[in-house]
């Protein structure tokens, strides 16, 4: 196995079906999988658009495997392995790197707040220690309105300095551009900044960045992937602003409900409407206004079928 | 074994004590749980104090059998069980009923934010019919500068509706007394209002609640304890104020890191100062604050030893 290549390029937080017992439906995943690698997009399952802090350690664990055991290639593979328990973060991202996925997204510990950077950086470094390899590459993951714990320059500083080839990017899903550019301005080799959204797809291209990790990647792929491979054209403007449409519409809704229902009615399969507790299944009446909004600008997703 | 009484009183949320390598010392941990039970403290092991969140589930299934095997009384036991994945909710709370645990702490999934009382009544009830014993008794843990996910009276109302022999309580950390009042006002038969410090012990108590599950009855059981039993004398604004004055010392520094200082200290294990990641252990000029501080007022921890 050779040592992992840095991420570029577009990823998709990977959505999670649910059975009605609201257990994974792992085949129905490992399908959705195969359609997004279809469209050149890489795969961060276990992202917060996949709901994957209501899933347990095991679950994760289990799901890994079905995918690897589905043909679905590790090299494009970026699994969330940042837990709220520093054991589950050492086992899961272990596990990710055993696989020969090329990378991991880790979230901070997320529950004790605020924590020092000092903190921050004792956990980091605990889980890089304890999985002990050459292999692992890390990719921080900034979102402080979920997390309650920022990602800070400082802590990249040490963690870059500490561990130059095995933390190598971040993804900024804080919707702040200032944040992101800090992120840019970093002195720290070959660090790849993914934004948290396609809206900032270009101007994070055009800064130096290395592509974005957005919720709705999961069901419009193929255009994102286009901006992210034709950004220095002269229609690349134009292109921002139908991805901006799109996401707008889906801003307008509750974001993982939404996805999820979209995903129903362009694949034909209800089930995917499903969602676990705390989160709530989209309204009757959301799901017809989603439904009116992405017609009205002759929205599809090509190629998806029901499993 | 016969139906679970609903709490009372005063319990500790247990710290839990680290080996060099960060495994949870289970040994040590069972012995300060007997220690806490001589006092006549009840034990709310796996809360936020406990560091539970930076625990995996597999961590604190290992736990509780280990505390029974102790001859820990589960009749005094309320373990923390509220994960933030809603599998592991379930398992937990199911091996704490089978145990015989008289009742569970329970964390609402704090990840996703913000979130409905319609997601959360879904979380809970969902967590209530898998498990599916009437020997459940569930806490509920409000705790919104930590969980995001604030417990309101509403959410209640259903769940005591719904569930009237299993939602029997809950634990207000939010240190806001009119919120407190608010829980004591509902219309709940026999539903047990636990205040999250000491501070408000005396107030809750003169206002019809439970008692108090509070950090520093880690290391201030007994005084805790007599101020509950004797609230009604009239010593008793003078024993809170004496509570008052230890709880503001300990206020002065991080708080789990600073009981753990003190209970090394008392103890004469070194040991107990060890925190998992992202917390740190308390530095060296803190620690010898803390115990200056400590020694003015002339604290002890009587019959408090190392293993």
């Amino acid at each position: 196995m050779s040592s992992p290549k840095r991420f570029n390029g577009v990823l998709a937080p990977v959505i999670t079906p649910f059975k009605a017992d609201l257990r994974v439906d792992k085949q129905c995943l490992a399908k959705h999988c195969q359609w997004l690698q279809q469209q050149q997009t890489s795969l961060a399952v276990f992202g917060t658009n996949s709901e994957a802090n209501s899933l347990s350690l095991g679950e994760k664990v289990e799901i890994l495997d079905h995918l690897l055991a589905s043909q679905i290639d590790p090299a494009g593979l970026m699994p969330g392995t940042g837990c709220c328990a520093l054991s589950d973060s050492v086992t899961l991202t272990a596990h990710a790197v055993s696989l020969g996925c090329a990378g991991v997204l880790m979230l901070p510990p997320f529950y004790y707040k605020p924590v020092s950077d000092e903190g921050l950086y004792a956990s980091y470094s605990h889980i890089i220690e304890q999985v002990g390899s050459s292999d692992l590459r890390v990719y921080l993951y900034h979102i402080p309105q979920l997390s309650g714990v920022p990602i800070t320059t400082g802590l990249i500083d040490r963690l870059v300095h500490d561990y130059p080839d095995t933390v190598v990017g971040i993804k900024d899903s804080s919707g702040d551009w200032a944040n992101t550019q800090s992120y840019l301005d970093g002195d720290w080799p070959d660090f790849r900044v993914f934004c948290g959204s396609e809206s900032f797809l270009l101007q994070n291209m055009r800064s130096g960045g290395a592509g974005c990790i957005s919720a709705t990647a999961n069901v419009n792929p193929a255009a994102i992937v286009n901006l992210y491979l034709k950004w220095t054209q002269q229609e690349a403007p134009q292109w921002q602003a139908e991805l901006d449409q799109l996401r707008g519409v889906f801003q307008n809704f509750p974001m993982i409900p939404a996805l999820k229902a979209a995903t129903a009615w362009y694949s034909g399969d209800p089930q995917w409407c499903r969602v676990r507790p705390p989160l709530m299944t989209l309204s009757e009446e959301h799901k017809h206004s989603l439904a009116s909004q992405l017609d009205t600008i002759g929205f599809t997703m090509p190629g998806l079928t029901a499993v």
